[in-house]
């Protein structure tokens, strides 16, 4: 549906997976583009960089990818057609937990687990809501200082501003670009308040939900969507004073676990505890991931689930698209505008005002 | 999106509006008219029986709304048409709460308790999940002796089977219906488990949510995303040793709707506690449903919702049957084919599949 058009009271909508910028994201990006045009390179600079693993480079070429103009789109999009062949050979996370679960914490002792191993990790991020809350979600990168000095990893922060939509069309071709410069295991990091984890969910391999012992009732309501989402759950901060709270609420995790429906996958989500700070349950983590690769890798559900990935995103993508091109026409329009002062005074029912505009439509289109 | 061809696995999609019957629903309606259709009656007596406020015809017509065969389509579409005009004068009142929270001997409390104020109620039952849960809701008339039995008071199970789309567009018309039957108080019931929600929430003026006191865990988590659409929160079951329960859960739904972002209407969730059995609270939740009114009528946001309604319904509606007719295009569903095996190898990108199936839809229509 066209956000424009109608932005309801709360809660009746569905978040739109690919609402349009609004203009003053394309003024922001207009005057970021007048200081930086004589930057950009040509397509074959960007790509040697990236396929050298230059992190330098990759993340100009995200700029490009998150930039509304034109012309960094074309050249963006030149950039991805041929990362493209080279894509797809890391194995995608998805990380979420409420605010002060100590995520970033987490973020880094596993990343550097994950290099101590030889890896390569890619830390993004998505945050649906972050011109609210400014530098919650990797936008104080003081939080991993360690990981973000070291040069097998890199770490991209949520694109300033634009809808769920755009975020995650922006981080599904970023990705891209991380796999072809070699980066293994790419980390996409949400805040888990609900809308953001569905996205998140159709575009990773696997998904680690952190939660905190003993939080109350407001977490509690959290929870339960996104547990259901969750390939594993580890309770974080399982250090110092607060280990009995941690091994009560994993038990009730657990029991918890009992109620769900068997995932499609064959996977039995894994719970267990962690600690940032102790990085004890850091390697167990890592061994519920390779578990999980190997089952689904021998039973096809992962090569499965990128192909559903993949097919989701191109449908989302198309009906997106028919919905601009049919709001966008100057005459519905205006036919738009007139029934709803129908719709108002009540001359009309919507399902009729429907039938109007699709005949209005196909009339302009025969 | 067309839930036929992209059907990944859990979660990752959010439910679809306007998905067709499945064929299964098809033939059972086929099978259905095949017994009826000699008792199809011409659109007038359909109409004149509704306008006289016969219950009988109202709920033929319904039945033809809930038929999926086009004779019985056109015809509703016909007897909607003349409904429309004389439609829109109720209050239309979402009511839901978890399995067990008693919502079908609440309804016939308030219900009859309506009729002894001189109004007539109408209750409908919104349930995607029917299928599984057979007679959950509103599925064992008995539960609502009295009031089904009273001839001011008109009541109709849930459509049997069919998506969250089309048993929500079935709802709406039959609405319409009712309410041109002269049913002043529409109540649509829900079950609180969180899709059927948003969708009721977007055809009803006023929205209730029963709890239950000392609820566990797995309650928690229900409540907290329908408890923010909540216009009045009111704990049942408020009798015999429940009472000390329910007065404590009183203060906590008190203290957390203080958490709770002020609501576009201007209106503050009302709070409180209601008895089937004792038949307490009953006038409260009536009383606090006229304070509403009175406040958003004078406010302007109940017209202001009713055609936002209208029109978030008009653009699901059209969204809907464009993806339709994109899909359901022989050469398209050839184009996708081939387009899928590109994106299983990795050849394309989602968002370059999306692309080449738009060009192709382009060719065609020029």
């Amino acid at each position: 549906m066209n956000s424009s058009k109608d932005k309801p009271f709360r809660s009746a909508l569905k978040v739109n997976e690919g609402i349009e910028q609004p203009p003053v994201v394309n003024e922001l990006a207009a005057s970021r583009f007048r200081k930086a045009r004589h930057n950009l390179l040509p397509a074959g600079e960007y790509l040697d960089g990236i396929l050298s693993g230059n992190r330098t480079i990759l993340s100009k070429a995200i700029t490009l990818i998150e930039s509304s103009l034109p012309q960094h789109q074309e050249l963006a999009q030149e950039i991805i057609a041929h990362c493209l062949p080279l894509s797809g050979n890391s194995v995608r996370l998805g990380i979420t937990g409420v605010p002060g679960v100590g995520k970033s914490t987490f973020i880094e002792a596993f990343g550097l687990y994950l290099i101590s191993l030889g890896h390569k990790p890619a830390i993004l991020a998505i945050d649906p809501s972050s011109s609210r809350s400014k530098g919650s979600i990797l936008g104080d990168k003081t939080r991993m200082e360690e990981l973000s000095a070291n040069e097998n990893a890199f770490i991209r922060p949520s694109p300033s501003a634009g809808s769920l939509g755009g975020v995650a069309r922006k981080t599904r071709e970023t990705i891209i670009l991380c796999e072809a410069a070699g980066f293994d295991t790419i980390m996409v990091e949400t805040v888990g308040v609900g809308q953001s984890e569905t996205t998140v969910h159709s575009m990773v391999d696997f998904f680690l939900l952190l939660m905190l012992a003993g939080a109350g009732d407001e977490l509690q309501g959290i929870k339960r969507g996104i547990m259901e989402m969750a390939d594993a759950i580890f309770i974080n901060k399982a250090d110092g004073d607060n280990l009995q709270k941690v091994t009560i609420a994993l038990a009730e995790v657990r029991n918890a676990l009992h109620f769900f429906p068997p995932a499609e996958s064959g996977w039995q989500t894994v719970a267990g505890t962690c600690s940032a700070v102790t990085r004890s349950g850091i390697p167990a983590v890592w061994k519920a991931i390779e578990d999980y690769l190997s089952l689904t890798r021998k039973n096809g559900y992962f090569h499965h689930r990128r192909l559903e990935q993949a097919r989701f995103t191109m449908h989302q993508s198309v009906e997106q698209q028919l919905n601009d091109r049919f709001y966008h026409d100057p005459e519905i329009k205006k036919l738009l505008h007139s029934l709803e002062h129908d719709l108002s005074t009540g001359k009309l029912s919507a399902y009729m005002a429907a039938q109007k505009l699709l005949d209005a439509w196909d009339r302009k289109n025969k």
